[in-house]
């Protein structure tokens, strides 16, 4: 009776430790959390070791052509059983011929990004695939659940790349998004630990989405010296630019001062256009070229100090959001 | 034995309930809520409402000369016995008579912002006035400690009205802010709710300050129509502007409208000036004059749907943070 009761009491223990949510069961994952699929720093490697240590890892498919993104899917399968997916940007123009590869190759789970998800949910949904939009009002988390998705991630101002242009901030966006929809929502922007998990999740969140952490890992495919950028960002070094493409959060670098120097100026959308040209992000995150690179990163990138492997990373937030929940009491 | 078991249970329940925390026996209140000082909207009967239903009022003196902040005070002092406070901006030429008034009328908190608080914060101690000062920044979070503050706020950019020159978002700055300083930190920016004052106190804060939701309360000073503004603002309705004076954010308005186009033609920090002339804070959100007027709000008032008595935001606050806490769950 006693051993029966300890037995008891020990997985009781383990179901109330991992707790499932609606993240956990969609994707059929350990942990509420999603690494985001960022260019030129989450290829294969890195979405293996998150999937590997029980969280959600993501190809990101906006720095490749569909023969490479396919090569990453085949890899990441051989180095992970568990579940993964990819992020692909509507707006790029091999975002069509991704959504075919995601079905081909069967792969678990999409987010998409940058567009309209009407366009591709259905046809992902039919063929087994779990579908998530990236949205940064409650109107795009409207038209994501109206068009089939499973869950949106709702992103703030303080993430690194790409943004809304209401500029509204996770503390703000994540509450209205959970009073707009019935689909769950992933927080991004802005997370970096156990404790910005928390707050996420005090938020309405079910599940996180981190992106400028796992950029600042081993198995990230960031160039060295860009990582080391990371570090020693500091406070006010990242900053929005170029609100009149699209809103796209840069590190401070020569390249982004020129780009705000134009803008201070008055630089029309043609101008800026003309002077971005194209590969800069590639020259920046993945070639290292600090002086005429893009650099997205986000605003956590001031509280990052250290390059460490994945599943570390993602294994030192749980435990610290676990270790932070007891210490929250009522008021 | 039964009864005496039964008090104690009552009694252990209501210390459970009114958790003490630092901020709440800093300034002697009974829940760690303060209402921001606002200009042209926190007189003494809103800071009187917010205390005597157990938070702490400010009034903002930034829109008054010493006279009617003498006023105001004694008012305040009238309508209340609970401890309530003033907000002095620094860089007002008014501010050193400010100081010297809250010393003569034994104000019994005191919180600085916009400028630097070394100046006053020991004169200010000495007269036994607990001294907050409000920071963007850790650097200025420092730099508060080390003048002698009993405790910081911190505040996101997606707050209302003036603004830090980083941009961080209140994510991303409570939890660094924490890390940097041993003194309590009070959140701010984007905070009109229990669940994001339970996200709030997830980051590490010990306390948080509410501004755009106070401002649109039955006892707020604001112009009515100013108030009617602020509940139909929707996501993106405000901006960070002015950014080469004092970031502030506005309401998007004709006036907003203006300034930003004579930004995005390179106006200098002179032209701007020049432009915005005097009493324009004064013309919007006290005079209601929603075409030349001046509307500082913050992003949050995106969910602000219903003008109510101060108190009952209050308590609606605390209850929904206490009804959401044991909603959390590990993961």
């Amino acid at each position: 009776m006693f051993i029966f009761q300890s037995h008891f009491l020990l997985l009781f223990k383990v179901l109330k430790k991992h707790k499932m949510n609606r993240i956990t069961q969609l994707f059929g994952i350990q942990y509420p959390v999603v690494q985001g699929g960022m260019i030129w720093c989450s290829g294969w490697e890195l979405a293996a070791a998150v999937s590997n240590a029980g969280g959600l890892g993501l190809i990101g498919s906006g720095s490749m052509d569909p023969d490479t993104l396919r090569v990453h899917i085949r890899r990441c399968r051989e180095a992970t059983t568990r579940p993964f997916g990819i992020n692909i940007p509507l707006i790029f123009a091999h975002a069509p011929a991704f959504i075919n590869l995601a079905i081909q190759e069967k792969v678990p789970v999409v987010f998409t990004s940058a567009g309209n998800p009407a366009k591709y949910t259905a046809m992902l949904k039919e063929n087994g695939i779990k579908t998530v939009h990236v949205v940064a009002n409650t109107k795009g988390a409207r038209k994501a659940e109206e068009s089939g998705c499973d869950a949106v991630v709702a992103e703030g101002y303080e993430a690194g790349g790409h943004n809304g242009k209401e500029e509204t901030t996770t503390m703000v966006l994540i509450p209205h998004v959970v009073q707009s929809v019935s689909i769950p929502v992933i927080a991004a922007g802005g997370i970096g630990s156990g404790r910005a998990m928390l707050a996420a999740m005090a938020l309405g969140a079910e599940g996180v989405q981190i992106g400028s952490r796992f950029a600042a890992s081993t198995e990230s495919s960031a160039h060295p010296v860009f990582k080391q950028k990371i570090l020693e960002a500091a406070e006010g070094d990242t900053k929005l630019s170029l609100r009149k493409l699209i809103p796209v959060r840069l590190l401070d670098s020569p390249f982004y001062k020129k780009v705000s120097d134009m803008e201070a100026n008055g630089a029309s959308a043609e101008e800026l256009l003309a002077f971005l040209g194209s590969g800069r992000s590639r020259k920046g995150m993945f070639e290292g070229n600090m002086e005429e690179g893009e650099l997205e990163i986000g605003q956590v990138s001031a509280m990052i100090s250290e390059i460490k492997p994945a599943g570390d990373i993602l294994l030192e937030i749980v435990e610290e959001y676990n270790a932070l929940l007891p210490t929250l009491k009522p008021v």
